[in-house]
């Protein structure tokens, strides 16, 4: 069965490794919006060993660290839903008060339309922090 | 601030640690719904110690598995979205194609009502379940 996720990257990546990657998610009103990808085609996160999902999870907080660092949010969203794309995922989401959908669920209907002021994190910016937060804990690139 | 997290138990206890509980959503359509909870008030994820965070998601990659098990479903969303009670806590919910919302996120516009058939899981089994799950996984209940 042809799946996205296996097929492409999913985004600009910011980082990657053997095991997953991050990508910038270019959504509007959403500056610093990521997710963290498995490379291999996995459904659910107890698919995964223990050490595959600790490192999964250590990826995804390192994320949500370096983007309450660079975006200073109200509030982080974390999740991995995958109904459409059941190809292991997880939404980071740094949310704002004046956001389109806050303090509902972004995959609520919008309450406003979004800020063109938050527009997008440049894309070096956020793999230079990324990678250094990473780097700090000892997960290295392979890009 | 009041905190119904801080003056609650948010539902029915399934199983409670000196650090988080597991309790029961009563949500219609969703049989097997559960959501972890940090017990002190803590926003994010990355405010907890390594320690603390790794504990908490063994404990909800275990609640995953138990679900798995017991509700057999589609796939498993989790979330830890918090913007409106910003004290730390995880959904884990069991989704199945006929489901209100599939495959959208359950915080969008159901599709679909309810299915009656699917109501809810007896507690008992839910909490034996559980509690042999986490005791399996070195994680006995204090109460």
């Amino acid at each position: 069965m042809a799946c996205e996720l296996c097929d492409e990257n999913g985004g600009d990546v910011l980082w990657r490794d053997e095991r997953c990657r991050v990508v910038q998610v270019d959504e509007p009103g959403y500056p610093g919006y990521c997710r963290v990808i498995w490379n291999a085609h996995v459904k659910e996160m107890t698919d995964l060993s223990h050490d595959e999902r600790a490192h999964c999870l250590e990826i995804v907080l390192a994320v949500e660290a370096t983007i309450r660092e660079l975006v200073n949010p109200d509030k982080i969203n974390l999740a991995s839903l995958g109904n459409m794309t059941p190809h292991l995922h997880w939404h980071v989401i740094p949310r704002l008060r004046d956001d389109p959908h806050f303090p509902n669920a972004i995959w609520s209907a919008a309450l406003r339309p979004a800020q063109a002021a938050g527009a997008r994190i440049p894309l070096a910016k956020l793999r230079a922090a990324l990678a250094e937060k990473l780097a700090a804990a000892g997960k290295p690139s392979i890009s």
